[in-house]
């Protein structure tokens, strides 16, 4: 293998072998090819793209550069969720209890927040001593006893991804198809799950704003798992608003243990319910998804999902208090409304400006090494479709200082399009299934 | 500015500003920006190409990465003659001392060969004690007192070009339009000249097999350079077959002399009259082309340039009587008749192979640091369109190890084409001129 002729060949539109691939992405982790050509490599597999057989390859090997975690000991089906990414999505909090609460294995690894988006191990980290770092024999120690376990990326996992994300953060290389999917799937396919539900945002506030490309990506991951052998469907659900009433770590786990507790807001229990009722399905524990979601709303109406997060949050070192008085979590100092100038109702929001702005009040992190402040966020008022009027507040910023108040404020401000008549239209929580 | 960004927008299709383009190309020399990012640039330029007015402003940044020569203190237009490359072409050695002796000034940098393509340099090193190595303050010295000299790059000429190519080497990003001619004319615009001939070659022994990329290189060439405020027209030239009779590096300084002093190939001379005429029209010592190639004619045929030629290789330490007496120069101990099987005309040959076969011989490098053996080559005793008999000579090898001879003579065997009727159309030794 001659590595320049791989890049002419990608260069030229043309394809690789499962083999090649294999080849490169082993031989650039062990650091036998100099980042320059895999750069090179990396801008003409964006222009060009890949089939998806050579997504598959791609993704293989990115999962084999490190270890494959193995629970076939553990008995029962071994099932996980991953999003892309969007504002307020705190889903994992709540699914992943509910479906082990059901009986099934949530082997979790999560990610942390960048930019707009939120992370669920930021969220996990707001509760004292909740430790994401377990060793693997740990992980698998918490999921053999409650069925569940939330950790970090570790360096064991994946590392051909961890080097390769670095590189093309870099080089303008970030946005490929076939690159987020590797990305992606190799680290979800190394948690040595049989089954997988993706949600896959769209809108304003995800990565993918435009549906036709998230629809693409969403087929993409489910035909990648599926050639890998795993049970694979893709929710494509709805960003362009955010997901609950509230953005900011700790304020996240409160509604998450709300929604646990049978309450929260109706559209972030729908979606929970939704994506747990598919992980039940492929997880073979229920027959329909309908059936699937009658089990969640059960086992949050008896309370066992919300022992089963008290249980995991106790097994993590968490402090297993703040699931019955989630106020004994950070909050913040002060409190900003927002409030609308004008009559009418509320058309759109530019919710990626909203994550932004929860990172400007130092909710989220604009480079990875960021620290953040886990009590700080957004709270709001309104969705699409809602009458306001003028004076109303939008929303409510939770802030501890004042630094960056003022941006925040400007950001979420303009992040509401408000207007005289009601929208005709207003976006569906889900708009499609994809792979079912 | 952000390289990042910088690479998006190429990525992208977008266009860069020439300060964008200046910044980045100096940065990277200065090695403040990583190979990395330069290589995806690369790759995105090569896949997406460049303006006409970021290919200029890429040739700007490159010739100001280094020395710009500066003889508009000597009298007179200077004037150069650059080839794309090809297979026995060796006009240089001819048409400098014409154009010297014709009383315009040539300050000539030149190249090595490099696969199956030979390079001034190396002619003229076969001349025994030729220093193609002067410093920039002997080759002004040599420039003013005989009106030509003839050297190889120096470090202080376009650093950049040195860098991007080595970069664009291994990583699959040669075959940009806007590359290569930003490489050619960075370099060509820091000999300190006004005018310029380019020589672009097109056929099965040239870079460019296809005459319209070959065309559209010529025309990026020539509206670059009057971009920087240079005449240069560009002659589209046939290297569907060796130009002149021989090949290696001694074989063509033999024929170079042959041509000044009157004889030689009629195609080889017949181009080094048409570039030399050129290079007086743009030079203004001449009204028209036609008037250019009476004097070339006047200077081969009153001795002028062959008298030229000899100052030339006296100044610059070269054994003169090589020129009263080619013998003097190396030569092969043996040779090889590669001859015909068969009856007919010759319709066409593989021009790259028979390049590679005087490589393979040991007359030409693989790798840049291999070394040459001058004295080798091949002698060809047909062109397109000639009477070829079963049994009569093709092509004479000259060698002196038997090692890979098989190898040769394989490749000059396949890259013959004979055909029983005579060729309907034979290819014009110049196509087209370009910027006229």
């Amino acid at each position: 293998m001659r590595v320049v002729d791989l890049i002419r060949r990608k260069r030229d539109s043309g394809e690789l072998t499962r083999e090649e691939i294999a080849q490169l992405i082993a031989a650039y982790t062990k650091g036998e090819i100099p980042d320059y050509q895999m750069s090179a490599w990396l801008m003409a597999v964006v222009i060009r793209g890949m089939t998806h057989q050579e997504t598959a390859a791609l993704t293989e090997a990115m999962l084999r550069s490190g270890r494959v975690l193995d629970f076939s000991g553990l008995p029962g089906w071994k099932v996980d969720k991953h999003s892309t990414g969007g504002v307020g999505d705190k889903t994992s909090l709540v699914i992943a209890p509910i479906v082990a609460a059901g009986g099934l294995k949530v082997p979790m690894i999560s990610g942390r927040g960048l930019g707009h988006t939120g992370g669920t191990l930021d969220k996990l980290e707001s509760i004292p001593g909740f430790n994401v770092n377990l060793s693997l024999a740990d992980f698998r120690r918490v999921l053999q006893t409650c069925g569940c376990a939330l950790i970090g990326q570790t360096a064991e996992i994946a590392p051909a991804d961890k080097k390769i994300y670095a590189l093309r953060d870099v080089t303008g290389t970030v946005e490929s198809p076939a690159q987020i999917c590797a990305s992606i799937m190799s680290k979800k396919l190394a948690e040595g799950i049989n089954a997988l539900v993706l949600d896959v945002k769209t809108g304003s506030g995800a990565f993918m704003k435009n549906i036709e490309d998230a629809a693409n990506l969403a087929e993409l991951l489910v035909e990648t798992g599926k050639r890998m052998g795993k049970k694979v469907v893709a929710l494509l659900t709805d960003m362009n608003q955010p997901l609950g009433r509230k953005v900011g770590s700790a304020m996240e786990v409160v509604e998450s243990i709300d929604v646990l507790g049978g309450g929260g807001p109706a559209d972030l229990r729908e979606l929970c319910l939704e994506l747990a009722a598919w992980m039940f399905y492929l997880g073979e524990r229920v027959k329909t998804v309908d059936e699937g979601k009658k089990l969640s709303a059960d086992l949050i109406a008896s309370g066992q999902a919300r022992v089963k997060f008290r249980e995991i949050v106790g097994l993590q070192g968490g402090d297993v208090g703040v699931v019955d008085d989630p106020h004994r979590l950070a909050h913040a100092r002060r409190t900003l409304d927002v409030t609308s100038s004008v009559d009418g109702f509320l058309a759109s929001t530019e919710c990626e400006q909203l994550g932004t702005a929860c990172m400007v009040l130092g909710g989220g992190r604009e480079k990875k090494d960021d620290t953040i402040d886990p009590a700080v966020g957004l709270e709001f008022h309104k969705r699409i479709g809602d009458p306001v009027e003028r004076g109303e507040p939008l929303c409510t910023l939770h802030y501890n200082t004042e630094g960056k108040l003022e941006e925040a404020r400007r950001l979420v401000e303009t992040a509401y399009k408000i207007e005289r008549e009601k929208p005709k239209t207003i976006p569906p929580l889900i708009h499609r299934v994809i792979g079912a």
